[in-house]
């Protein structure tokens, strides 16, 4: 505990000098102001982020945290329990999406057991199983509270290790059965929404299981009561352990300026976990793709994040993440290699024919 | 025009049976089905590209192609004409922003003058000049027919040579002062769409130089009454030499079975000539982004083409194409590198719970 609230005290605002400057760069880059748009904005957020007007983006490693789910019992899910550890392996032999989109993107993968049903004892597979998959959260908390902070600490020490090994961008990635029952838990807690909006057909559910789904949710917020002002407390009691992990890495990857990219339903449940824990954490958080589970979108939404990828994806294991970590580099790379006006004696725009909100960035 | 009626002659359908093999591998990868959205659509349609159910992207080159626009003289562009040299400079030079995005996707840039109105005997560029600019199209045609297609003829030639020497997926750039104007005439003709969705306002032009712009497309298709069922009248009247020349590009591409890239707006519009002069052309597109300047969305619709990157972007050179470059290449990896079910002892999908719409890819 005294980990987790000395990391909620290590994070604080971007930098906004560096921001400034990096800013003024981009006006002076050959192009006109603005016009690469979000790549702009990605740049000056990562000087802010890194206190640093050229920042850089070196080594990017994604951290795919599993769990099982004790909802997996109500029928919410198309796919067998046993799948969890199966996809671990998965990842550890490099078969998986995630390990093909990180090598394309130059980016690392780790893999950690964070509450797999089964064991998971396999070489590669980092171990931090804090339970044997959470309990049915339709029945009570699927977590202990101590075992939610465990969750996040868990989480915290991973990407403090990372960060020490030198990776410059964390991207966070999560395989679970029945994980999506718990994010649209956590969704419907902190935006309010009905669950018809908040709950959505995962890997693929039927219109049948998709009922089965959503009063499973209805439950669990009922007999749990989770205190939307304590973000704990929401984790605890309909949450789950690659949740919390990945919660943990956010908030670790944050408290140590360095950018985090979220992924897509799960990831970014995990996020709202974090940014009600530390709302300053929202600035190092990097939006990668829209899935097309409904949810995400009031999702990102609430974070405030603005996605680049629209590519009807619904996978998670970080793949929205991967893609992105590599247009987070680009848009350093544009801000620190790209020639200025001066330097290629190229002519500025004629003011007067100029609109002054278009040059907005 | 011999050479141009071959090409057009050459371009024919996907091949349907690659197409197959590659949707039956896909759903045998371990995720499920569909998960991967675009980038599963995307696999399937570069197997019907290549005829290979395993397709592979190797060398990827960006075209940039830069010319003049009389129309300049209208006061339709916040950047005067000397840029369009001084940007060619800078691209020989590497120091633009296609530079570092074509660099980051690992995509060389071939810069082509194909009607820059100042000489441009820049070490690197590639010479195809057809016009010193453009004639101003609010007092009659651009370009004659003649003009026209050897545009498209010296695109063709570009997409020949590349492809001989050995590139996969060949990416789409333009570079001209004033050239959204033509851009949206072009756009105007093949939509039927009002003025107000059809011209925006490009590098960032205010409100009072809009209105001019506007006026111009209107004068320039009273005055040349170009037949929309005729793309090379299109081309010759309202477009310009770079459009031209990116159309010939995108023909030369599809007819040797190569993937095009279109970038954003001045793209887009030589998409539209493409499709115009060849519809199966269409198939060989790819999307890369939605640009802002608000007629782009439209052009995508026009060519029944899904953007997959939503970045706020407006520069045009290539930039989005770059990006989207590298996400094709992905696409192909997922396909070729994924493991199977059955390679990796991962379980399937429980039938029974699962929604068969939601696994159409």
């Amino acid at each position: 505990m005294e980990k987790l609230k000395y990391t909620l005290g290590s994070i604080t605002p971007l930098d906004t000098e560096a921001m400034r400057l990096a800013r003024a760069r981009q006006d002076q880059l050959t192009k006109p102001p603005g016009s690469l748009g979000i790549l702009e904005e990605l740049s000056i957020r990562m000087a802010g982020i890194q206190a640093n007007p050229l920042p850089q983006v070196g080594k990017k490693v994604i951290i795919v945290m599993a769990g099982d789910h004790g909802v997996v019992a109500e029928g919410v899910s198309a796919y067998p329990q046993e799948v969890t550890p199966q996809m671990v392996a998965n990842f550890a032999a490099s078969g998986a999406g995630i390990n093909v989109l990180a090598r394309h993107a130059g980016a690392e993968v780790r893999v950690v057991d964070m509450g797999v049903a089964a064991a998971c004892d396999i070489p590669g597979v980092i171990q931090k199983k804090i339970c044997p998959g959470t309990a049915n959260m339709t029945m009570g908390p699927a977590m202990s509270r101590e075992e939610a902070i465990d969750c996040l600490i868990a989480g915290i020490e991973i990407a403090e290790g990372e960060i020490a090994a030198g990776a410059d961008l964390l991207g966070t990635g999560d395989m679970g059965i029945g994980n999506t029952t718990p994010a649209s838990a956590i969704l419907t807690m902190f935006s309010g929404a009905s669950l018809e909006h908040t709950v959505g057909r995962g890997t693929g559910i039927g219109a049948a299981a998709l009922e089965q789904k959503r009063e499973a949710v209805r439950r669990a917020l009922e007999i749990n009561d989770p205190d939307p002002g304590d973000g704990i407390d929401v984790l605890a009691k309909v949450g789950g352990a690659e949740i919390g992990g990945l919660a943990g890495v956010i908030l670790g990857a944050a408290a140590h300026r360095v950018p985090v990219v979220i992924d897509g339903f799960i990831s970014s449940a995990a996020a709202l976990i974090a940014a009600s824990l530390s709302p300053a954490s929202r600035d190092y958080m990097i939006a990668s793709h829209v899935s097309i589970e409904p949810g995400h979108k009031l999702m990102l939404e609430e974070l405030g994040l603005k996605p680049m990828l629209f590519m009807n994806m619904r996978l998670g294991e970080g793949t929205g993440a991967a893609l992105a970590s590599s247009l987070v580099e680009a848009a350093c790379k544009v801000l620190c290699e790209m020639a200025t006006f001066a330097e290629a004696g190229v002519a500025e725009k004629d003011e007067e024919k100029s609109s002054a909100e278009s040059d907005q960035v």
